[in-house]
């Protein structure tokens, strides 16, 4: 069957955390999290991240970026973020709802990524004219951003900087963060907290869990009534158990690494491949596993009709996404790459 | 092992579930609720309720709660619900948040139900003072009430016309509705829509899924950007397939009125047996799968020693919930009540 | 022409403010409150209150009161209050939509006062169940109170105790401030920051004010960024140096304190003369400008004819409300004594 | 005294309307909007706009502009507006704050003027992604904008057609609307409802008036619960017949027209006055009473050296704004024309 490279989300669970699910099956466990199971994922995400940090389980990564905004930003304030972040572009408005009415202030940046010039000019200009403005209050970065690109650990660091002499704090949006971690091959603590991240909306649905998330706060100061949020939020899920044990399975031996490590070898194998194709054009740099391509609609319709499904990126004609994911075989990558060929230059 | 009586949430998954998303764990599918089972889902959920419903699956109930009151009840608006209703006490003011600020007037009335009477004054009372009051907008009923009784369908269609009479939309938070519908015995469709009841939170969860609920509105009128309502708030789940999974095998071969029954039987079996102790006195009828005692502290305690599980209501010294489940083995019920006996009349 | 005794908000402006107004009609000021007027009204206030208290000028007192909520609790926060105060029952869920979704957690009590036992037992409820019920944060005290009776300086401190040992700040919803202050004859300082009142809606507008309230914030450390949600609600005057020239003439050589004298004065004579009438109770002790009383509703209807207006409280047939203002005449007074004389007994 | 070009806001009332505020203090009145001026203020709108309109007096332009979005755009909505509108920059989220977390889309276009082409293909865009974006349901227009620009009748015709078609509401800002409209010489119909306005921000208090606006809805089936929205943002005043009263003064005897086309007057000398100077260059075309001109910041320095002010514009070092008002008198500008006059070309 024709491979499906259409987003992350389409793909099944994992093996090993759907074990985990019929394991934690077992008798009656306490609700809400105070199961043996939620303490454990605590544990294993202080030890992965090198600290005593705060977790808030979730299902969703909507949520974990709308909680880390409501957290941070009162109704006054303003979140800066690039122009194309899920978080501005594909979330329907769920951080102005969870923080009553902040302001998102959006950045363009080439590759998806914000650059420390313009955000501490943004920051500026939304001085001049004290209480008339919203107060900037939090900096998101997405990691890996919403182009696939990965922000260095230099890079991090730099924009952390800007924002905390500014008095923001620091979200970073990770719905792709092993796929992120893997491409620069440093450890989480250095993408995150040793680089100024304060909080990490930790993704693991993309990369073969079923519905599980996590809201992480390296400083346990900042997590204050978070819990009282998430449940008035509707995202305290009452047999937490079940979201637990994916995440516990998940941080298990490196389970995690290893699926988004295959994802991004896969999407190497498949950008490398493109690069000597003449119809497709590669349009940002490939860092984990999504790789952005230009292609005529009528090139891309050929594929398509051939079985093979991809994104059309909203509002750009033209521009495709290709999302490759832990089980994607390299069988696949190659039969798409035989039909790029097949097609291409004629 | 001593029986755990505390909460339906701390019970595992029914098998039949589990086997399902095992099923479901196969190739891609659409995300965001594009897939086949959620299709199939809906199309269970018309056939159990004999209408062309709208159907939107959800993984927690306060969620299902919270979207219903947004909407239907603005900002300027108000719920009229029990003051003892799960909606006022347990969800940490989700109503209000998802509604922007709408209020929850709150009224007595014995074992947990409202009264026509009672609601009817309430409303009036609002109305006295014009733009200065917020306007009642939605009548909130728990089937089965937090005490564990059951609106009969007579009861369910009087306080619904009571409502529309003066412009509320109703409607039922069926946390436990499989428990109450086999209380009653009359079919899905008689227990809401044919008696008055607009949008229904129906839950499974706590009836052997794992995490599953969905908002149902049966005039597809009333749900118009519901789906918007429930991105923004963060509860449109990617791989939706898991949560449609769960509810398809819920319903499927009336599986969820199976379980149901039988955590009422235990209920009823419980109950009988307590009627003959002289420590323990039962507070409210016994009509789905809850049981509400009061006892002396010290006798709470002797059980407890001996292992088993309940759960003491806040607020209220010697007032205990026991909640049989899906799974509760006859023997645990049996076990529990030679408990009894042996510390009774001493 | 008959007295109006329905309320102080259909009295006209004093002829001291409407000069004052007139004479801040002069030349150019910087807009937004950074005028010399509202510098000095802070100043009139400091000193006023005996200490160095923060400022925010408003024209409702709504905005104010809704303002206190928001600066104090946050959405999963909750307000004590009494279920007759004005917050609860006059505002259309202001304080709910100000603060994102705050639960108002509702008390009966004596006179429409809160009691020390309730209020302590009401924090300790919503405790019980942890992150599931919203979190007590304020306790807001109206003075005086909707029924117009006045707390002593002795209530508010044990009141203001309760809460602050439990970690809510107090709020005192002052619109008749001015008329508590006369009633008690101690200091505005002694019945606010010394008695452990954090906050003030200071209501100038019923006692002669043309549309002038403030928020006082007696500790500067509570008053972050209440600037910003000021703005954000609209309620940040362009023009302020108007609303702030009545606060100034308001203050000025205790013009308040005479006004409020005033009304008190005409409240003891009419209810003094309404204590000897058979078809005429008084309701609730009169310690302010506000006389409740319970007629016939035909009597009541008698006395309209006659040409008097006042108030029919809204909900309860039988109970009337007479207010008294800074121009209430004493003929006019002595007037509807004669009119309830020639009545009654009848 | 050298002129204040600074701010319309930072000048005096016009008398007409102090002799009005004093005319109306006389007697009781009802409270709340129920009085007879309010009645008549109502009245007065409907003839100056030529049908049958719905009225809120406001005391801001910011709980306007917040009002109209909200009564239009729901949470999950968005409002589409000039990125330098008044709404994005400068009212602290007032509009994502009251309708609850509807999101701002901003378009750039020159001289603060929005674009059928780029409201068309923004509108599209939000689109793309079904729930996953805020729905745009409002478009915004500010008349005049803020660089003092003035849509023709046809631009906003045609806008509001763009919006139409595609199910936006259409809100225009007027908080200078006197001004642009005596800009154009049309009705006040024309260049609102009969080219598609649906609401109007009326602004009166940059010209001449102390503290009044009016939310004005064209179809009175849009303004539904209005009120409510109004009391439940603390902007229903108590004594309205004092806002009422400045509308009433200024809608008379056509005062509104001449307060603005003498301001406008102003302007037109001080441009004209302007194109001479070698070191100031005119910015913007002036139509109404705003002047956006570029200076060294030397020069201006020099100018305000001399006591003249006015308005760097905030993070555009070199911009300045010079407004007119109803009051600025002839000499006024002259004495500003010889002192730059004095200075240029130095």
């Amino acid at each position: 069957m024709p491979a499906n490279f259409r987003s992350d989300n389409e793909n099944p669970v994992a093996p090993e955390i759907m074990e985990a699910l019929t394991r934690a099956n077992e008798g009656t466990a306490y609700s809400y999290g105070d199961d043996a199971i939620t303490e454990r994922v605590k544990d294993r995400f202080c030890e992965v991240f090198e600290t005593d940090l705060e977790v808030f389980p979730l299902v969703s990564g909507t949520a974990a970026n709308a909680l880390a905004v409501a957290q941070t930003t009162p109704p006054y304030g303003a979140v800066i973020c690039h122009q194309d972040s899920h978080l501005h572009t594909d979330e329907c408005g769920a951080p102005e709802f969870y923080s009553g009415g902040a302001k998102l202030l959006t950045l363009a940046g080439a590759s998806g990524k914000l650059e420390p010039k313009s955000v501490r000019e943004r920051i500026a200009e939304a001085g001049y004219v004290g209480d008339h403005a919203s107060k900037p209050c939090l900096l998101s970065l997405t990691q890996a951003t919403e182009f696939g690109t990965v922000y260095s650990v230099e890079e991090v660091g730099e924009l952390a900087q800007v924002a905390h002499e500014a008095g923001l704090a620091v979200h970073m949006d990770g719905a792709r963060f092993a796929n992120a971690l893997c491409s620069l091959g440093c450890s989480a603590a250095e993408m995150t907290w040793r680089s100024g991240v304060d909080l990490l909306s930790f993704g693991a649905t993309k990369n073969g869990a079923m519905m599980a998330e996590a809201l992480l706060v390296f400083d346990a100061d900042d997590a204050g009534e978070l819990g009282r949020r998430r449940k008035q939020a509707g995202h305290l899920i009452s047999k937490m158990r079940y979201v637990s044990a994916q995440l516990d399975a998940y941080l298990a031996d490196d389970l995690w690494l290893e699926l988004a490590a295959h994802a991004n070898r896969m999407a190497t194998r498949l950008a490398e491949g493109l690069e000597d194709a003449q119809d497709v054009e590669l349009v940002y740099p490939v860092h984990g596993n999504e790789i952005f391509v230009r292609m005529e609609e009528g090139f891309a319709e050929c594929l398509r009709d051939d079985g093979f499904e991809f994104y059309g990126w909203p509002g750009r004609p033209g521009l495709y996404r290709l999302v490759t994911a832990h089980c994607t075989a390299e069988s696949e990558v190659d039969e798409f790459l035989d039909a790029i060929q097949a097609l291409d230059g004629d």
